[in-house]
């Protein structure tokens, strides 16, 4: 009956896999080891079997899947469906996934990078829904990112384009682990904002935050967040740190794309308001004069589900678009 | 026989119309005085008198036109074919311009922003020919952009993106005329370059600038490069400012919508290759060591007539789109 569409999320150390129904609704997910050291062959198969246990576990057929998207890491040959590598999952070199996918599950599969896909969920079901031109951050170890103009996702001219995360906004400021200085993720990632903590803490900050340090050895990023709830302030010095850093991302694409909408995701945004309002705050303070500005800043609502719903609404588009043609 | 496309280049000093054949081979040109203050019924009235006679003088028939594009300067409803309004034509306010010149001409007409206009005449036909995703800057009194994505110019979702000019590099830096600080016009437009200078000047710097200063009481961004060529250490150090400014912006840009080449044009570009390779050597220093990066920065090889151009190239892509329709 081809009324199922697949939605695969595939991490270095998870895979997430979702299965919906025509409109998008989910049907049933699960989640299973990655297990990338075994390489791209395995991990494939593996995908189509955790497929197949889902839907008959819950009393759905295999058969009925009608396409299947793929959400993955790395730098990719998009139109050729190919993964050229990922970090987190060394065996992956040019490999060609789309068509991998494709044969495992015996249907029209499609690729796409994850932040992407992600992006892409929000878009069509999450904190996106209804912006036609929209930029997604997520802020997780690192900080990812998508753009979509005019309901289209960008890629680029060679499938890089969003790495939103490595756009520099204090130059010769921070060392970013790509080798750049200054970028907006070594500044408002998770990693980072924990890290500045920590840096400051170890340069002799005062802060309630030292006693975590000392008994758990390491600051992680919601441990910022906890103690600015609690009104600390060495908290509050670093949360502005990371939320002016975002807001002037902000100002930065609201000028070069325009987007009705900017939404973040990850990890992070966990800290709710408190850190939102400070983000529309600085964009308050440093944008300009001219005009009346009215993107709407907000966080993603999809949660981890987001790479899921984005992965199985592009399958539809490649259906819809293949019917067409 | 309908074979001639008109192209207007309006700005706040001086209109600039040119007419092609449907190749976009020019056939004449001509510059008038817009005398904005007369209004937009009258600019728009003259437009249309002054390319009368442009094309009588060259023996062809104003009854050939088949269709005319319009670029023009400020905010703009592009779908409404409406400039909303003009710093530098008080009048042009709600104008719609679009009509008016249709009307005028009896001819179908296209209206998109002057930044644009002359990006797009660069894509088809200048120093971005080829290049399907591409990011222009027009380096004046201010620093103008454009977009070019998958062969479409990025309006965004009302019609202001692309204002690169007020991409923030600097946080907290220089104050820009638009309100914000640490733009990059502030400080790699051709008045941020000659005002850099001056204010040098008159901080004591030792230049042989000075003597320009001293005998017409302002220094000019081609004093600069002037200077610079001479081997001044004053107008390098100014310059490398300018330089290192675009050159992130290059990074953030490639880092967005990943273009394959990068055009600088404007009156600055007579530099030559002394702006250029230093904006490339800054580049290469800033720019992550993840992969290889082949985004080709160049200067724009059409001059003052990428308006024309590219106002004449939208009315023919308005054409085919309308025959299509």
């Amino acid at each position: 009956m081809s009324n199922i569409l697949t939605g695969i999320d595939l991490g270095g150390t998870n895979v997430k896999i979702g299965c919906f129904d025509l409109q998008l609704k989910l049907l049933c997910k699960t989640a299973a080891a990655t297990e990338a050291d075994m390489g791209p062959e395995a991990v494939v198969a593996r995908m189509a079997e955790t497929t197949e246990k889902l839907l008959t576990e819950n009393d759905l057929s295999p058969k009925d899947i009608a396409a299947v998207g793929i959400g993955a890491p790395g730098p990719a040959k998009l139109d050729e469906g190919i993964i050229i590598a990922s970090p987190n999952m060394p065996l992956f070199k040019n490999v060609p996934l789309r068509k991998m996918v494709g044969d495992a599950f015996g249907k029209p599969a499609v690729l796409e990078n994850d932040a992407n896909t992600a992006c892409w969920g929000e878009y069509v079901a999450g904190a996106g829904k209804g912006a036609r031109d929209m930029i997604f951050f997520t802020l997780g170890t690192g900080i990812g990112g998508g753009v979509i103009i005019k309901g289209k996702l960008v890629h680029g001219c060679a499938d890089n384009a969003a790495e939103l995360g490595h756009v520099i906004i204090y130059p010769n400021g921070r060392r970013c682990a790509c080798g750049q200085k200054g970028c907006v993720e070594a500044y408002a990632s998770a990693d980072s904002t924990a890290r500045r903590a920590t840096e400051a803490l170890e340069a002799g900050a005062d802060s309630s935050l030292k006693s975590v340090l000392e008994q758990t050895g390491r600051i992680t990023c919601k441990d910022v967040y906890d103690h600015l709830a609690q009104g600390d302030k060495l908290a509050k010095e670093i949360t502005d740190v990371t939320a002016e850093a975002l807001a002037i991302i902000c100002i930065n694409m609201l000028h070069t794309t325009e987007p009705k909408r900017i939404v973040f995701a990850g990890g992070m945004i966990a800290a709710g308001d408190i850190l939102l309002n400070r983000i529309k705050d600085f964009f308050n303070e440093h944008i300009w004069s001219l005009k009346k500005e009215t993107v709407e800043i907000s966080f993603a609502t999809l949660g981890e589900d987001a790479g899921i719903i984005g992965a199985a609404a592009l399958a539809k588009q490649a259906l819809e678009q293949a019917n067409e043609g």
